[in-house]
């Protein structure tokens, strides 16, 4: 019972589910630092506590809280939601958590990866990440679960799997350096083989936020069952997104899964292009070793950060003229799912993410 | 599941078990803060992590770690014992902690009696108290157990019972002024039967550390089982615990348990009457608002501070000459359970408080 695991999950016939596969519960982390939510966090507070809402309405919901936010985020949320203490540097848990693995007796076990807030020294967005970094075996220790400690940076968000051996993920971002200088790409491929027991990578060339998370793939695409991926899309050919996506069509368009399958891909058309207003970017905190957040920046408003739960699917809504066609789509590639659109989930784009950064799945065992 | 609930736990048919029934796990805090603690509180993880370890040969443990010393505490544990993260003003479970009640069909709840520090800004040992105070809740949280909100100050260390409807307590704690200074002594008793369900309440009249505790009861009698009792003993009429004891053996010799029983005395001799030495108090930071502990304080080496674990009996061992026969002693009165002792409790002591006052049990669901 939470043991330190020398082998590794594929040695130990354990691979990572899809996001599709049944939950046990899902983990997020109150958002808390002034420097990346405006307005002492107030209002993300209020969205993540509406996003955990609309999960909890399919399956059990526990939110880390730090020791100084504790109170006040057992006041706000509502019982059903359980409230444990682990303390952060932010609230990205997709990012810094756990990745949970199964093997097909259904006993459940977590890969603790590194993390260094996106880039680190190189071009992390803050410093230090010490208490991000620890959130992993927190979250194993909590549920009594064995973990791995992979060797390598990376974040939940920079890869995807369908669950039976093809993982996406992006040049950008897994070969920055920033990340994994020392590692080669066949070494990068050989640790996801190893931690996540994968046999098949398709490398896309860029996600949609550069400076963010240097092209995390949950901005772009996502499985919504093995064979079958969603694509953020735009037919604008001024929208800055637009080589972006029509290249990862491409891409896309002629591989194969490790089943050798061909992908289904359905088109999700993002919101429009727009940068950030003065109110949106006032009051937070300037703080020397963290990116800026700045009138004028531009928004990443890609309803791929969406997060599928048992039964259901939670996106974001950002008061886009795309919101409804999300929706529609969404219904359309989960025909029997609930999507349900979090209305003020634009709080969370402001600072550099959405629905699926924040939340991160405990596979059921 | 974790509900807040506004009835009582004796309307809704739950009791709180004897210590000796069968236990789910222990919790236990960590220590840490440099003005309770000598040397950096050092020497008193070693001791902690001993009595975690002699109570995990008998049942799971969990130890709450504040997120400071979360990494440390995790390397100095063994890995079968559980780390979660729960902040606290000190590490003392028995008495900030969770108390848990339990009803025929097995579910276990938890109640949440006020706590503040051993007397409050009247005689209270430090200030403030807002982390202890939220500790039962954050248990309640991680077990996803319900609760219920007493209202009134009691520590777990302040009672004791025989979960068949008994308390044992001391009038010097309960009556005390800075614990509950406008309740009665009757709506005290309404309140020990609304939230613990007893319904016989046998009250001592003192314990043996007035300037610590206020007297609990933990440092004095316990219940073996229905029916029988140890007491704290000597027969010196010189020991600074003569009067007490004799008087505490005399008032339960003549009281009957709720089921109408006579008592049985099984007499338990304590340590030695000693005072602390230079070296044993150096090294503690002096905090205005914390009780200072200084060289020339008499110890309360009282064996009754034993915790009851499944199939286990672990007891402080102080390098004083009674501490082979309080083994024997427990092993007498304990015939079916192993009874292990610690050879540093003695650390603990130079705190205030010992095994018994570090940990609390979870009964089995």
């Amino acid at each position: 019972m939470a043991r330190t695991l020398d082998s590794t999950p594929k040695a130990d016939g354990f691979r990572m589910p899809g996001e599709f596969e049944p939950h046990e519960q899902t983990w997020i982390l109150w958002p808390e630092r002034t420097d990346t939510w405006r307005m002492g966090a107030k209002p993300a507070q209020k969205v993540f506590t509406e996003v955990a809402k609309a999960i909890n309405q399919f399956e059990p919901v526990t939110m880390g809280v730090s020791t100084a936010q504790y109170r006040n985020a057992r006041h706000q949320l509502p019982e059903n939601i359980r409230v444990v203490e682990i303390s952060y540097n932010d609230s990205w848990m997709r990012d810094c958590g756990p990745i949970f693995v199964k093997n097909d007796q259904g006993e459940v076990r977590v890969v603790n990866w590194q993390f260094n807030a996106w880039g680190g020294l190189y071009d992390g967005l803050y410093f230090p990440w010490d208490l991000d970094e620890q959130v992993p075996i927190k979250v194993a220790e909590i549920e009594r679960l064995d973990h791995y400690d992979a060797p390598m940076v990376l974040e939940g968000g920079s890869f995807n799997v369908d669950g039976e051996g093809t993982l996406l993920t992006t040049e950008e971002c897994l070969l920055s350096p920033g990340r994994n200088p020392n590692l080669s790409k066949a070494e990068i491929e050989t640790h996801l083989s190893n931690y996540l027991n994968v046999q098949k990578i398709i490398w896309l060339s860029r996600g949609v936020d550069p400076n963010e998370t240097n092209g995390h793939v949950d901005g772009v695409c996502c499985f919504v069952r093995p064979g079958a991926v969603l694509l953020h899309w735009t037919d604008d050919p001024n929208h800055p997104h637009y080589d972006i996506v029509h290249d990862a069509y491409e891409k896309l368009s002629h591989e194969k899964d490790a089943h050798g399958r061909t992908l289904k891909i359905h088109k999700l058309y993002g919101g429009s292009p727009r940068a950030t207003t003065k109110e949106e970017t006032e009051g937070i905190d300037f703080v020397k070793g963290t990116k800026p957040r700045q009138e004028g920046e531009e928004l990443d408003l890609s309803y791929i950060n969406f997060f599928i739960a048992n039964n259901g699917v939670v996106l974001p809504a950002f008061g886009d003229k795309n919101d409804s066609l999300a929706v529609e789509t969404l219904s359309g590639a989960f025909p029997d799912r609930k999507v349900v659109s979090v209305p003020n989930a634009f709080e969370i784009a402001l600072a550099g993410g959405n629905i699926h950064c924040i939340t991160q799945q405990q596979p059921r065992g």
